[in-house]
């Protein structure tokens, strides 16, 4: 279960404030009658979603997980943050699996391609590649890369078994390769965004290749729209949160920093920092997503927070119960003076580092924090984080009386890009 | 050879109104008389360090080498970000080396200390362990669960032979165990910052490890101390860095943003971060510092740069050349419509994309770019790049009136921590 924290970041009148413009958006949402109501597919997925396409996913994740050793998820933005933060988070960063993930197609370093190229050859490999055009410059020269090699390694009709599409249900690039080359195909739905897609197959089939359980995590999605669909700011946390990231907006705040204690979770940020830079980022407005990971950050960017310019609020998101925790042993020496730990876990130490590091940002540094306690991680809290922080996008930008659905920005270095590469049309 | 360019950003004409304050400042920290003036020991380091400890080091990384599969290194914050920034730099992500070096002691995390102990269960590995007091809380925490590991996996004696131990030269609890234990030991220098000592032990002993050529790293910073101890204004392009800082801060901008184009430099932004907050975040001053990569940060932060609130600037700090290039391959049925890239590296392609964003950005976004040029990333010029950012941040703290070497913020988090802890004294 999911909690909010507003105690150290906003006194709650304020909802009142915001109650008719809550009401009026949230009818929106539901309706689908606002900026974007093309792309409202994900507020009604969880209960909207392919039962069908589910079973087809968890089919070729067995397929994968029986036959090769490492999978290659090629995409970019929304076609990468999601499953990579979803993998993190779930499986930690030294995952003890026999499949191992890789992501390729985020990146024209020809640094990183040739380094997993390198690594790759020789090694049993299937390819989930994501993309709704199948045009993405970054990941169709990935994909093109990593094909050849592919067909170099095992031939053309094995490479086909090994070659898993996302994309549009009916045209574009990929799709007319994928149908002629056979590859078996899953759908990118037309009607959602990329940043609004990693409870898609974009993210699924990734994550069940990882034998994460999909199904929990779209039960905890549609546990999160059952709860967070309606306008009743005493009780929807949700709408909440979306509140405190305006006012703070509106009363001088520039940045929000996303801020967890477990350094598999800094992906998360990363997904956070798309959802709400991509959504709200226009018209010269939003606040600038940052991030950290605590306690190692707070021997970095602590200082500044608790003593530079007053330019940011907090939201943290603090997991209670770890997955494991380790006991910090008994030395005879304690030249270290570690003693007065001896048997306590790491999990009630990096509890009080937050109770600690909150108590000092709020009180002497005068930083808002908002909470977000989710009980412990697990597949079904996370995809009601993921449905939590979607919907909560959707209403900071109206709120803003921004179009959460497009970006229009970042068209513009894309022309310059393709005409400098000689590109025909630009 | 580094290059600095900033006519996307200032107009130079404003040095002149910064003529006078430079040239005190760099005074002050050439006869070491500013604030913080015990901790200056960086700025002639390049010249002053200890060549015999060089040599041990070389030493001690030649028998880690030839004994050992995993080297861990265990610290925080500026015991950890140096080298793990040069180590992924230098080498990649995926980097094709028989040594893997693993980071721990930056976490409380139980997940995340959990996996790593699991992962080194029955390998062989050694570990360089790095705090001046030998009491910073994750670091010992950590390294005492190492110790125990290791001694139980190979013994007492051969566990001394394979820890390391880098920490102050007279003083401290992991001084005195080191000695008593019988370990290697090198030097953290009394008169330098943990963000000022990347160039000391703490970060060339793992790059030695590592098989990086750490005297070419001293010889960079030393090419570095020499044309940047001057206060020629028209020619210093270290102070000319460090004046587009203070002039953004004056005017209006309270972000600054790294960008690289190397997911392998992403690292290099963590600890500029570390270097610029926690030097400069102080007295409710200073720039936020924040980081992106692209091209990948394009598809989730793009948009926000581009059309969003005008509060950042960017430090580009583009690799012209990169050590290894991809060529785009043909392919007869160009489905994706790559073809018009065939036979072109993927360098090309980056570079295009570098131009075509620095273009939307400053002539369409209205954000001002500095832009530090690398000809390729090689041991001598990360040692000049690393001196550089270190003695632009003291120009840039002593412009704002900042003590660039304390950090007195991060005491009060950490006494509540301690409290709650019940560590006695709190």
């Amino acid at each position: 279960m999911i909690k909010l924290d507003l105690s150290h970041s906003l006194d709650k009148e304020v909802f009142k404030d915001y109650q008719s413009k809550v009401t009026i958006i949230n009818q929106m949402i539901n309706e689908k009658t606002g900026l974007g109501n093309d792309f409202l597919g994900w507020a009604d997925w969880p209960i909207n979603y392919d039962k069908e396409e589910v079973e087809r996913m968890l089919k070729g994740a067995k397929y994968i997980r029986d036959n090769y050793d490492i999978l290659v998820v090629c995409g970019i933005g929304g076609s990468y943050l999601g499953a990579r933060c979803a993998l993190e988070a779930l499986k930690g960063l030294y995952p003890d699996d026999k499949l191992q993930i890789i992501f390729m197609g985020q990146t024209f370093s020809p640094n990183y391609v040739a380094q997993v190229l390198n690594y790759l050859k020789g090694k049993r490999f299937a390819i989930n590649v994501i993309s709704k055009s199948g045009t993405t410059t970054e990941t169709s020269i990935s994909f093109r890369l990593l094909k050849d090699l592919l067909e170099k390694q095992v031939g053309k009709e094995e490479a086909r078994k090994a070659i898993y599409a996302t994309t549009d249900k009916e045209k574009g690039a990929l799709k007319t390769l994928a149908t002629k080359e056979g590859y078996e195909t899953f759908t990118l739905p037309s009607n959602i965004g990329g940043r609004f897609s990693v409870l898609t197959a974009v993210g699924l089939f990734p994550l069940a290749c990882a034998n994460i359980d999909i199904k929990a995590m779209l039960e905890g999605a549609k546990e999160a729209r059952d709860l967070y669909m309606n306008d009743h700011l005493d009780t929807n946390i949700c709408y909440q949160y979306a509140i405190t990231r305006d006012y703070m907006y509106r009363h001088g705040k520039s940045s929000e920093m996303f801020v967890t204690y477990e350094p598999s979770m800094s992906q998360l940020s990363e997904w956070l920092k798309q959802l709400f830079g991509e959504s709200e980022g226009k018209e010269r407005k939003a606040l600038l997503p940052t991030s950290v990971t605590f306690s190692t950050d707070l021997h970095s960017l602590g200082q500044f927070i608790q003593d530079g310019t007053h330019v940011l609020f907090e939201t943290i998101i603090n997991v209670v119960k770890p997955n494991q925790d380790i006991v910090i042993p008994h030395d005879n020496e304690d030249l270290d003076g570690l003693n007065y730990l001896e048997g306590k876990g790491l999990a009630f130490v990096n509890q009080k580092a937050f109770e600690g590091t909150l108590k000092a940002h709020v009180e002497d540094g005068g930083v808002p924090c908002n909470i977000i306690y989710i009980d412990e991680m697990n597949e079904k809290n996370l995809g009601h984080l993921f449905y939590f922080f979607m919907r909560a996008c959707a209403m900071s930008a109206y709120l803003l009386g921004i179009n959460p659905f497009n970006q229009p920005g970042v068209e513009i270095y894309k022309r310059n890009m393709f005409h400098l590469l000689g590109k025909k049309g630009y």
